[in-house]
């Protein structure tokens, strides 16, 4: 008997029901009220969680792998160097790179250099533009650029340089010895690549100005590993035909990707023949947010560019985009010469980024869960407005609420009416 | 007294435990319904998100770097060059990348190039493959590539040629003359690095085919700024006498960092005598994904391989993977000559992925949260079927609900069917 | 009359209130408790979730680029290169990288390099230091490197080399001869760039050790693209004449993006004079993260600096950091010779990382949702509190559960008490 109802009370404890006893109050204003903040939730939920924010999918980060290809010549004719037609191999620089290439735009050249001691540059606080046809120069003073080389370097006698002395800006280690630079200044004698380059003149117009007509083809293909996706940014509809001869254009070939450099610049708001002029960080940006619950047509790159270092010269070190490099040779005497090229361009970093979306159980149910859980909140507002705000108050929360003492001194079902709040 | 009241009031708010009245319904359906939707939820928590989605863990994005080293030396015997050893420093292209390498598979030389005018290449719509031993020529008519200048650089008369102009496809600026390209063509004359290379020529097979028994060592230190999380991918059981003299296999030595060109790309399903003819693009991919609630010997790097360019023609342009560059000498007159050469090759892009997990309250809590107001539903839905499918609904519906109008015309708790709440 | 009444059940399911009935027990204990669980809960969701977790964002993660400028130069005087100024061009390889620079420190220099035979290197288990001033030669047997041959190069006869064989440490092709290598040594003759390199012997101190001197400029702009957000690294408030002279002091200037290369390497608790022997690869990593609800100010870069390769030798190959490039000639008779230079040298990686936070609707929702959710947990701990710790436990199930059975059978409440659980 004993077992019997041990049974029961397990078998009842599994399969009865619990459910809350309800008070249904025929309210209407808190009613109207309850059912409107309901709806506004549930109309959150939709539109904003679901619609917009498409909180019901899981998200993972796109992989990438970009490959570029630039197209164009462009014939130069400069007193060092005479007639010179530039080739790819000559102005991209590195010939490839992972996600960004280089196009060299302007350039200083300096020819025959060799181990040897020479003259430290004059140094000076200002910076000069050769103009490309007349050949006048036009300097700008108390342009503040940290490459040029203070004022430190001249001197009046050999006790003004020290021997082993190592500028940070300057070209070399000093020798000890203080030479003429020219026939009005001295300065101290380095050991170096001699002789030492004059960056203070800077070819204007940019000499390969004309890069702006250059075209660039850029590979891209991507893939989500979670949701096992992969494309590439030549789409499916793109035939060879047409890839020939497109040029990117926002409105008129939105997805070839062969991009004019002039078209970017000017897209980004920049002047190519300004840029040119000292270079620069362009970026390319893919964005390849993708909704991978509709068809895989629909996830399509979208293109745009700006620029990522700042034109702004104020509190800019090393204004635009520059590098060095030197091309090495051995002469007739077997001993090494260099061309020191100081190359000014633009680079264009290719950044890809993105985030694919589909439909994952765990981010709906976290979403639709955490919502329902503030559903329970709406209760508790209209609770609140019933019990303090209603002309009935009184009677409502006398039948809402038994109020339950210690056994013995309890208040019973009954008597609740005249009893609930304490007031006797 | 009446503060006496009030403060009675607060501590029975603050104190008094409010609990809902429930109604325990002895109806064995509605019962095991509820029991079975609850067992439901809580096995897909238990399941689905703590044991496969791990939704209870915090997680980060690996950072990596990446270092390379290729192996191998090849003899080639072409016509061009002679007898000639390949070692890394000439294969690899740039010596050192970042997180990819280049390994050149094959080429065209141009050598002895300088600056001068010569006649504009022969135009054809077809791509020629010379036999290695053979020498006989192969050409594949109608294959469309950008590389291949147009027809438009043919010409009868000077009028045909526009001094200055710079064709798009072209390999320099024309100077306005025609001039004799072979015995029966003519083409337009151009500013140039000359000779012109003649892409239209692949050797066959591969100058450096045998490239596919190369090996590279890849390193790869990782970590998870968020857990304060770092590893190589040399594992800490691999000994140097190990690593001497094994090659990755995924039976064998799945752990091995150094990788067989040839099987990596037999593990993609490529060719590498294919793939080694016009280049290509391989992601080598290195998976990082790690639940850091294990002990760190677990977090395994798991490799895979797989091509990432389009070997598929058809809407491709310019196919596989290459790049022009050259090496600049000067001859015995100080005039600038080069060696211009278009790599074909394969490059290896290391692409690290991986999150880490790694137990967090927050997403627990929040994960954990939302299922329990799912649970909520499961009420909803069986006062649903207790209420509309049950044949003793209006019973149930009776003690459930208390119905209360205003004031005045309320149904009276003692009347409501006359026994509900029991007082008669 | 049916209609009406219709209507009045659609209007009373719209409008008609229901709340829950609830059973206000006036016991100290479990009111405590509730409250004290309820409190917990709340503090977790103000400080943890809240402040700590900043659980109310959404996230963005950076997009950053990157560019770098090495200065300064170093003299060194060795036997084969006499001396040597070595500046930017020379030792920073390539000229430009895109999230990395690599700082040459020391070299192995094998000049005069040309297609032809020669015996392959005597093979040894050694490494070899030779001092810099002393010359005197410091050998480390039993040394495990990848990089040595092996001493299979070693023969006899003829017999023990193998034409057109590969070795795959080897440093080219065997010819199939067995030479002499010095007076008691023979080794097999390889075709190979000739003479081979002898990279058993490093110098020590590293030839250009001081590089620790160097500076590096680092220019980073990153951006936000979820939330519209740009920056630099060059903050607003920072000058032209102050970037002119600073250098990154974590205390007196942690806002300089100018870092000398010997302390970054002391900061992650590495000697610049023993990592510069065999190179190395650091880390610079640039820590973006940022609470955008704050303003655009806060938002600033956090630098910090740790070696990324492992330098405990033991299950270690290629320790360090070193590649092979070279430079190419053509002598008077237009043979191509080439300096061959194993560069060892610091990789510096530029790792920028970081999330951006700002507030947001969705994942406030769903984190206090959750929360609340949580909350109703602290009902069930009570419930079970109450109806199994305490004394009068019965007396309380009695009045909180109203127990349903079939109908005709039901449990009048005024009965309960001698009858629950449904056995008279």
């Amino acid at each position: 008997m004993g077992c019997k109802n041990c049974c029961n009370v397990c078998l009842q404890c599994l399969f009865g029901y619990e459910t809350n006893v309800m008070l249904v109050i025929n309210n209407k204003t808190v009613g109207a009220l309850f059912r409107l903040i309901q709806l506004l939730i549930i109309a959150y939920v939709a539109v904003y969680v679901c619609w917009i924010q498409r909180a019901y999918q899981d998200t993972d980060s796109v992989i990438s792998s970009v490959s570029t290809k630039v197209k164009g010549n462009i014939l130069t004719n400069s007193s060092i160097e005479g007639v010179h037609v530039w080739d790819v191999p000559e102005y991209v620089i590195p010939p490839q790179g992972e996600n960004s290439f280089f196009v060299l735009t302007n350039m200083i050249l300096t020819p025959g250099q060799t181990q040897s001691k020479c003259p430290e540059v004059r140094s000076n606080a200002s910076i000069c533009f050769v103009h490309f046809h007349t050949r006048r120069e036009c300097c700008i003073t108390n342009y503040s650029f940290l490459q040029i080389p203070s004022e430190v370097t001249k001197c009046e006698s050999v006790s003004d340089c020290r021997e082993g002395h190592n500028e940070v800006h300057g070209n070399g280690v000093q020798t000890g010895h203080c030479v003429k630079y020219s026939d009005t200044i001295k300065t101290c004698e380095v050991q170096a690549w001699c002789p030492l380059e004059n960056d203070t003149i800077i070819p204007k117009p940019a000499l390969l100005g004309a890069a702006e007509d250059f075209t660039v083809l850029i590979k891209n293909s991507i893939q989500y590993p979670k949701f096992n996706f992969r494309k590439r940014n030549i789409l499916h509809h793109i035939n060879s035909t047409y890839l020939k001869n497109c040029t990117f254009d926002r409105k008129t070939n939105p997805h070839c990707p062969i991009f004019r450099l002039g078209n970017m610049l000017t897209e980004a708001g920049e002047d190519f023949s300004v840029m040119a002029l000292k270079g620069g960080i362009m970026g390319i940006f893919i964005d390849w947010n993708c909704d991978l619950d509709f068809p895989e047509r629909f996830c399509i790159p979208k293109y745009s560019f700006s620029r990522l270092d700042n034109k702004n010269p104020e509190n800019n070190v090393a204004p635009g985009y520059n590098f060095r490099f030197a091309k090495y040779y051995k002469n007739n005497e077997n001993i090494e010469t260099r061309t020191l090229i100081k190359a000014f361009g633009i680079r264009f970093d290719v950044i890809v980024f993105g985030m694919a979306g589909k439909f994952n159980i765990v981010p709906t149910i976290v979403n639709l869960g955490a919502t329902l859980a503030f559903l329970s909140l709406v209760t508790a507002v209209c609770n609140w407005v019933m019990l303090t705000c209603m002309k009935d108050r009184d009677y409502y929360a006398k039948h809402k609420f038994i109020h339950l003492n210690q056994k013995g001194d309890s208040v019973p079902l009954s008597s609740m009416e005249t009893t609930s709040y304490g007031t006797p």
